[in-house]
């Protein structure tokens, strides 16, 4: 199924539609942004949600669908559409809802964070944690559409801004395109404008979709590229419970260093790269080497990941330069030799 | 996706794979059937489940998850096989978990009752209960094989062989080839031998897979006419708690008379059919009138169907003759006369 994008300069009008229209919503929304509380009266019937990893839980499910059968509304799987109002983890829940109420209603995804837009928002992928392990449960459930709606992004602080970032930089190495747009949006050195951000997203998108429609179940392994920066970014998620998006960003400064290590990135543009992640992306070579951990929690952090092979290997993605992943099983006591060097 | 069926005399060897085989069976197997523990000891790891409508539940789902993380095995989404042992409750919950764990393992069906290996096992309708409401989460997840393993079906009590010809009936209703199976197997006003039944079992699965391929995710409503029968039976079911396979053979005797009295049904084929319906599959006219409810709780009961098309109409299955279903959107009003003359 084909994902319509679409691009809204304020609130807009929803589409005369026989069906339901339940919106499913951050609580955090009506109080930050003007105008939100008013649209949300257009739907059929709204569900506040409780953002956050712990929304993603059965607990949750079990109260949200209760609440959707004693609202006196009949939900039949042709006319029910259900909007996804809030960031990745609004996304991941409603999603997943959505891939499973009656076997599966229409979904639209309205990302309302940068990141939720950039990522989580495309590609269909839904989840849920089950018995403390994040994302054990999902399904690839692309929404029908995707609607960003500028209002939402006028409102988010430069922290949040900041948090983006790490993925969108990601993109720029793993697709020329972005790279060029990115090139010519933004000057080196200067701090990201929310302006500068909302034109660069729908390259950001697309290049996401490219890699995902190679690849929509996952099944081939060309999706696995946009691991690209996540697999010391998880680690370093979990430990120190700092952002996806920054995580990511340290992440991409080590996928740089194993990249050089390996012998798949020449050191001319490894030193380039580097340079370009903290000049034209702001992301910080320092910081990352602040948060260390013991040998013995990063091997086990990282045998968590899902991108383990056997018992003690991993697949990493490095890269060869801008535009060129590449995928390398390595040996998790290799990575960890990586990261001490990495962190001296 | 394809699915394999295959037939075992006995318990088949387990084809070597690689990945790690997972056995979720009810725990009322290995007492009932021999030969059953020894064949589970070939498996990486089995977890036993409560079998019943309890088990669809997000609490079993949370301590199945949990007792599968505390195992100590690593899963991954391509080298892991769940292998569904037990009947419609086991194998709605296990296709559920394996659709979505990891975003979806490989499910093998391995029905133990001759309702499971007639129906539920087969066409990927997984399903769970939550907030009180049946079946209301679930995914389409078609099974990679079906396995049909004689043992087990030696091992059933007449009783559940008696509450499957109500699905057995309803397939030779709908499909000619199951009728002349049945009719050459089985000498009418005889009681159905296991053996005849295993016999017929493959013609079934045939006749329901037919319908299933026009229509495999439900959307263009082929699918439907495999609810003949079940507008009544699922009232029946929920209001006298009586099993599935009875309740339906009680709602099929209602289809016939609901498709004679809208004229859709001729009267001599009316007779010929009700007639077959007791001396062919035992299903006895007289027992269903005995279950009697109320104008509105019949009404109640009516409108949670899930066939519901609007306030006060449903799209009812009948038949003009047998392998010719049509559907008839029917006011509940006009049903609920139809059921009071029915038991007069």
């Amino acid at each position: 199924m084909k994902t319509r994008l679409a691009r809204f300069k304020t609130f807009p009008a929803l589409s005369s539609h026989s069906g339901l229209r339940v919106a499913f919503y951050d609580s955090k929304l009506p109080q930050l942004v003007p105008g939100f509380s008013k649209w949300l009266r257009a739907f059929d019937f709204a569900v506040e949600l409780p953002a956050g990893e712990s929304l993603k839980s059965t607990r949750e499910l079990e109260r949200v669908v209760g609440q959707l059968f004693s609202s006196g509304h009949s939900f039949s799987r042709d006319g029910t559409q259900f909007f996804a109002i809030g960031g990745g983890s609004v996304g991941d829940f409603v999603g997943f809802l959505a891939s499973t109420f009656l076997r599966g209603v229409e979904l639209l995804q309205v990302p309302t964070t940068w990141l939720s837009a950039m990522d989580s928002a495309h590609g269909g992928k839904t989840a849920l944690n089950v018995a403390g392990t994040k994302n054990v449960l999902g399904t690839f459930y692309p929404a029908s559409e995707v609607w960003l709606i500028e209002p939402f992004f006028k409102h988010q602080s430069g922290a949040r801004v900041n948090e983006a970032l790490g993925e969108a930089a990601k993109m720029a190495l793993l697709d020329t395109r972005v790279a060029r747009a990115a090139q010519s949006l933004h000057a080196s050195e200067s701090e990201w404008t929310l302006a500068e951000l909302w034109k660069l997203l729908p390259s950001i998108i697309e290049a996401k979709m490219r890699v995902v429609n190679r690849d929509p179940f996952e099944k081939r392994g060309d999706r696995r590229v946009l691991n690209l920066g996540h697999t010391l970014g998880h680690v370093l998620e979990s430990r120190f419970k700092i952002p996806h998006g920054l995580a990511v960003g340290y992440g991409l400064h080590f996928a740089l260093w194993v990249s050089w290590c390996e012998g798949v990135l020449p050191a001319k543009k490894f030193f380039e790269l580097e340079r370009s992640l903290s000049r034209d992306w702001g992301l910080d070579i320092e910081a990352p080497r602040k948060l260390k951990l013991s040998r013995e929690d990063a091997r086990r952090l990282l045998l968590r990941d899902k991108k383990v092979l056997s018992a003690g290997s991993l697949q990493f993605i490095a890269i060869r330069g801008v535009g060129r992943p590449v995928q390398l099983p390595l040996k998790v006591d290799l990575l960890l030799d990586a990261l001490e060097e990495f962190w001296t």
